[in-house]
């Protein structure tokens, strides 16, 4: 049957996907794909201390070597692009255009952080004092743990671990226990890049199966002094104290209830595209997913109406399939959370259009995406939930579009459709979105990795990707040193010894 | 008296000085120098308002004209040098000149906060897309708590809020209840700027005095977004977890356990400076003291001898007086607890040499700094002692020395006194120093403003002062704006709607 | 009377300006206010020696140091801005708020040079060896010879001059013979910097006095390797050969031909206003003047009447009185020169409002600013003339526009006004403008100092101010330390000797 | 025969080796291998304009994607690695090891030139106004004429190449005289990269193959904005004021005459080591050759003693057999120059050790390294010659060891042996090495691609490979755009028109 050519095809044997406790179904139909192993608390203790061997070694490799490392690891992952591709598909659900980008956004960090390998910038710096020379380098930090959602099943694993390697951190990856066969495919594709590469150490990645019990051996081990975690907010209030209180470094990227603001200036057309990519796209399940549009009053009817007739005719069904554009939700839970919001909104006063089960194939969580028209930016609409639901709302100036589009708790992307250079500057400026990716004339979702990645406020404050989110993965070290013969304070002082001996 | 020329030489009245609830001491000679009002958290929950209304204005004004402010800031502390460093030494017990060090560093950083002014580099960034820019901006972030100890009573701040203003942030101090003084001296010199700044808003610095549950107000404020905490490691690991529940950020600059490694080649006259000024200068009550010296044998006896020599001649008394290197401890807690800790040393097999009671000015907790020679690396030393103690300790092999120094739970500072290369280079490297700051040839202490100031592990991971310090006051956003006609997707995705109406 | 007012203010003596060879008039009423010393080629040669022994003990004097002098030489012109002022206007006849602006000009890159006194960064960079590590350093250059021209007699001369002294570089300067007076005034107010600093090597400023002679000992000699010239395309021609064959360095701020794009979506009222700001102000003889208009045909005909209704009323005259907006040309030649190129704009087709002279004081060079209507972009087009001529020329399509504003040899600076975002971002896109600097809503001249400043083309390349343009006044150096006991080589080359003795 | 199989496995067919004017001769052997067919002026007019025409399309495609096709050379070079590097070693007769390395060098730069594709950082800066945001972008800057020499006839090719298309810029190269065949089976590389792309424009990269005056038509081309030409100091003294004078930009590599301190604390083994392999290298032909040993007297005897012992063992012959470590001179005038140079340093009182004719390959230009101990910097001393001669001059302070190392015309690259750090910080401080190029404990060869490589002084001040050396070949803008309804100017000038119509 096609799914075990898609299991096959991305190297898992029936071995490893047999006799295990944690059951793997495809959202696609629902069916069972899987049985896997899963580890138990001391198993992944048994990781971190591993992992911490690895990191005495790993770090006295030369950047540039473990930049090779990856960049072997990349060439796996175009030679298997497609497969893995497929596999993504076939265990997240989202359309198979989504999940070959997916590997394409991981073989652009493989080439990103190659780049990144010969770099690694600290600074010399002048000092204020004779013969002292000032530094700030950057060096490798330890074992850092990957915490990630069945959303994004591989992307985000790949924004962590392409520049922890280069950076010198071994990795243990505890993927979503909805996602763990992309994590084990993954994995293959990386050996096969640590046996052409030759003579690197073991346990440069382990994977950590199983539930919260198991990312909580790695939030709470002072081993594993970098925790990276994508998720939901609550997960992040959870992991953010456990990992301060043992004064480990947090990279969060949590929820997001990202918006559009479309100005009466806005290209309609590329708006509606826009639009309607970012709403229903990986079935409204990725947390830059739009979920708020935030439209004048001037353009609201005609923009409502374009999407409604978009919707009525969006081709929902297999994701494996060329054409699809809606595959289905994660599993019927998210059907069920779809409809209770949609409920709520509908009880805080909104209309809406679309929603329910729709035609797929049997045994997946099919349903249609619905547009809410909201009087207000109530409760419900200030609430991520993780399904293809889009609220609308109307606006009269700038000011109170901006508001509405900061007025949630969370923080991750936002976004303005207006050809008037003065709204979309302001926009983007100290007064304009509060989120940590803010974009003009294109949706919130779809970020390039040249760029940091990641939000502020409940979205949890983390950056990774491009810029300089390499940091999060090493230590800063600030040097002084003293090359003269005397011995200067700074700032002047002076404290002289009368007698010296 | 004196004291009271002190007090009003900086700017106090005596109206201010006197009928509230919190009793000021100096350490000098344990007389209370005032009784000021403390605030409610009713009144800090005012504070944050009001200085969240400020942000709303401040923020819109450009960096280089908030630049402005800090320039004529560091006029005013220029002017107020010598008053203002008397203030210090009269409330924390340091020496002068190490008092006028600290004003001389609050200068230093005006001077940097202004030049970045006009900076505050973001990034524009090569996008994968035709027709795209991609940029990152970096914008003010809100309201920022600064929480500082008695024994920097007003560098940390200054190093904190001159960026923070200079950002767009402003602040609301709480300084420690042991040296309120030196905070609303320094307020009031921020005012003067202020009033020849011209059309600055209100509230741009707000002074919180009390006691911890002041602190917490701050701490647990959605509203204060940045938390700046200097402090004991006990404080950081009740703060960070407070403010990653409510995902604010926080710069932690906690306990240090600062270690010196004398190598066999090392200059042995320099060396014995270094050590004498970093184990007692401000008392030992450095965050960035010198605690452990980790000597190579062969080089030992000489040093502890001449290490002896000198501290036996140290000048211990008044801090006002020029000539005096060993001021007070802060008070006779802390003159208990140096006492206990050289009861635990000799327990755990030291060999104590000096400490107990100093003569000084009446009424102070004036001590002998205290050599302790350890067999090993124990428990005692292991933990921060807020206090003249210095612990010794030899090596044999670089490797070892470097353990020694890295097998403490803080992280903040250290340094090697060597004149090899590769000694001094490995030390520097990524195998060698875990701490935020690694020094050659000077001691741990006296950081220059230029670099950044912090550390790792239990001293939390903050970074203040140079370096890109400034951009834990800012938020980051990604930006990606699409000029073009046509509205692509990154990694080449396509998602097609067939039929567009 | 009042030049001697304003010369003796700004602390220029009667004895100092009396008995030379070099006649200084005033553009206001062509009255000779000095006859001043002039400098023969022994006596810069002699210069020369004697910076170059400065830089040997400047070098040595630690960056932020030398960045205190620059922020006392800031203090100074704090204090002597409007006596300055009043003399550049007086010497090159811009107005009075043009004069201050200059000199506010100098005290904003004071900030910034003192801020990047405890930066000027270099790298430190991952080593593909291991054991290795790699730095890039940034060092003092040497003596730098800087050459200023009549229209900004300082503003330039302290772009260069702050960050060289920053750098470590003594300054030896040539002014423009027609405006010597202003550096000497200048040179006064950093002489009581020095002394205010104390210790400060002697000879960091020269002032090199004379015509084209004495600039080129400066461009000939191989002991001043960095040559920052402002001036004419033709003096570029003629000093960057020179310098470069002697492998000096050379900064070149020459001409400029700076256009404005106005879309059929501008706010006329601001393009009006910036239109008439950069093409009447400093009466048209700023390298970034607005000299080419390029308006859309749709907006064309308003915006011409509307900047002919202006140009009408503008207050021609005395640049010292308050309420003047355009001053004298320099000296009659540039009126001459005004008046040819209005001739020959006549022969090429273009149609002539304006020009001729004005009433202005007695003496001076007064004109009427013109608007010449082109019907294509002539040669003379094509020319700088150095007075207040504005060619308007019409577009059908953006890259038209583009093409027109590109299509001269000079690449200083360029604007658009349009509100369409689309637009805005194009033309500062790879296929936009030319120019170094492109504006958006902004007229081309009035650069803040944050920002690179210099053009492509005929305008030189050179860049100084803000952004990295200290690193032309350093030479730059890269470090490969080798800690290590082996000795590996890079791209992993081996080289066996075989019998090591 | 063999010569024939390394053609060809390189790609050269018989057809495009035969029938032209310009005749390759391998130094092996003096074989001629190669009649190629040369360019003449009018050609490379063409050549230009073709490219010309590829900039304007090659500008608009996305840098990441630029970065692709590059990413695809590196891999044709990876797959043609040991074909390529023996063809390097034919036609310019380093050793095999060499030639590999070099191929390497090319690879490494691919890597980092597709991370760089993704970061070609702007800044944005803090604008002075309000509703006012300040950018520093940089965009493709025009063709770029890359000249190359012949003892590095691929490497830095590849550096000045990949930078520049990833920077879109179409590149004209023009490899040397003698070594046109290696440019030749490099672009067959890149065409098959250009292929694999798919959507490349033609031209990107063209081959000008002939003598001085080829070359010239790009120096005098104001279509080819970038010079970069490595090669002798003499040349770079004839193009620098050629490009100058059309306002080019010149990237100059010329000449070296490279130093080593050895001090007295310096690990001799690893000297030694270091100085055969940069001494003897390439058969003394780098432009990083060692060229000058500058000894303390307390080490000299022992250090001369062990080089003569080394040089007499050293294995010189054919360099593309194993084992060999010195390859044949390029040509028999090389041999010549090499003997006249030792004249003259005897003439000047040096004592020669080694030199003259070595067999080698019948044919070839086999010499035997030497050495020469002078008694002081003699002009010949001061005087690169390509070949392998070492001076031997021995000092007593370390300020003299810096100050002969500094008393040369050429400022390419440099190094110490020392292990004191006080000595090797101030050899790398403002008043050690006056170098771009200055290392510790390693050669003065052998670069590797991470840091901008290039010299200060006769070298002529270029810097090509990492850090920042792609600026060089863009155009920086810097953008100020208005965002807000008003217009105020910079530096706070007013300039009010009364009667705005």
């Amino acid at each position: 049957m096609a799914h075990n050519d898609t299991l096959s095809n991305a190297g898992l044997t029936q071995d490893e996907l047999s006799g295990g406790d944690l059951k793997v179904f495809s959202p696609v139909d629902g069916a069972m794909i899987a049985e896997i192993k899963t580890h138990t608390p001391s198993d992944v203790e048994a990781m971190i201390a591993r992992a911490k061997a690895t990191f005495d070694a790993w770090r006295r490799v030369p950047a540039p070597r473990r930049g090779e490392l990856i960049r072997l690891f990349g060439e796996e992952l175009r030679a298997a692009k497609s497969e893995l591709g497929a596999l993504v598909t076939l265990e997240c659900g989202k359309i198979l255009q989504e999940g070959l980008g997916e590997v394409q956004e991981m073989i652009d960090i493989c080439d990103l952080a190659v780049g990144q390998s010969r770099q690694l910038f600290g600074l010399t710096i002048a000092s204020e004092r004779p013969g002292h020379a000032m530094r700030e380098t950057w060096h490798p930090m330890g074992v850092a743990g990957v915490i990630t959602a069945f959303n994004f099943p591989v992307a985000p694993f790949a924004w962590n671990f392409c520049l922890a390697i280069v950076c010198g951190d071994p990795v243990i990856w505890k993927p979503s226990e909805k996602t763990p066969l992309c994590a084990l495919a993954t994995a293959k594709l990386f050996e096969r890049a640590v046996e052409k590469f030759g003579d690197a150490p073991a346990d440069l990645l382990q994977i950590a199966l199983g539930a919260g019990e198991v990312g909580e051996v790695l939030t709470r081990s002072k081993d594993v002094p970098i925790i990276s975690a994508t998720g939901s907010t609550r997960m992040g209030r959870a992991v953010g104290p456990v990992v301060a209180e043992r004064f480990g470094k947090s990279i969060l990227e949590l929820g997001g209830n990202n918006a559009m603001i479309v100005a009466p200036s806005a290209d309609l057309d590329n708006a509606v595209r826009a639009i309607v990519f970012s709403a229903v796209g990986t079935c409204g399940q990725r947390c830059t997913s739009l979920r708020r549009v935030i439209v004048h009053e001037d353009v609201r009817d005609t923009l409502v109406e374009r999407l409604k007739a978009v919707y009525q005719g969006l081709p929902i069904g297999n994701p494996l399939e060329a054409g699809t554009l809606v595959g289905p939700l994660i599993d019927g839970d998210a059907a069920r959370m779809m409809e209770e919001a949609l409920s709520a909104a509908r009880a805080q006063g909104g209309t809406v259009t679309g929603g329910g089960s729709a035609d797929g194939v049997e045994g997946g969580a099919y349903v249609h995406p619905a547009i809410v028209e909201m009087p207000d930016q109530t409760d419900i609409v200030c609430t991520e939930t993780f399904a293809p639901i889009l609220y609308v709302m109307t606006y009269k100036t700038l000011d109170e579009a901006i508001a509405l589009q900061n007025g949630v708790p969370q923080g991750l992307s936002s976004c303005i459709f207006s050809t008037d250079v003065r709204e979309t500057e302001t926009f983007l400026s100290a007064v304009g979105s509060d989120c940590g990716i803010a974009n003009v004339n294109i949706g919130p979702s779809g970020a390039e990795i040249g760029g940091a990645f990641g939000g502020e406020k409940e979205t949890g404050g983390g950056r990774e990707s491009g810029s300089d989110a390499w940091k999060a993965y090493m230590r800063r070290q600030t040097n002084t040193v003293n090359y003269s013969r005397e011995l200067p304070l700074a700032q002047g002082i002076t404290f002289d010894i009368k007698a010296m001996p």
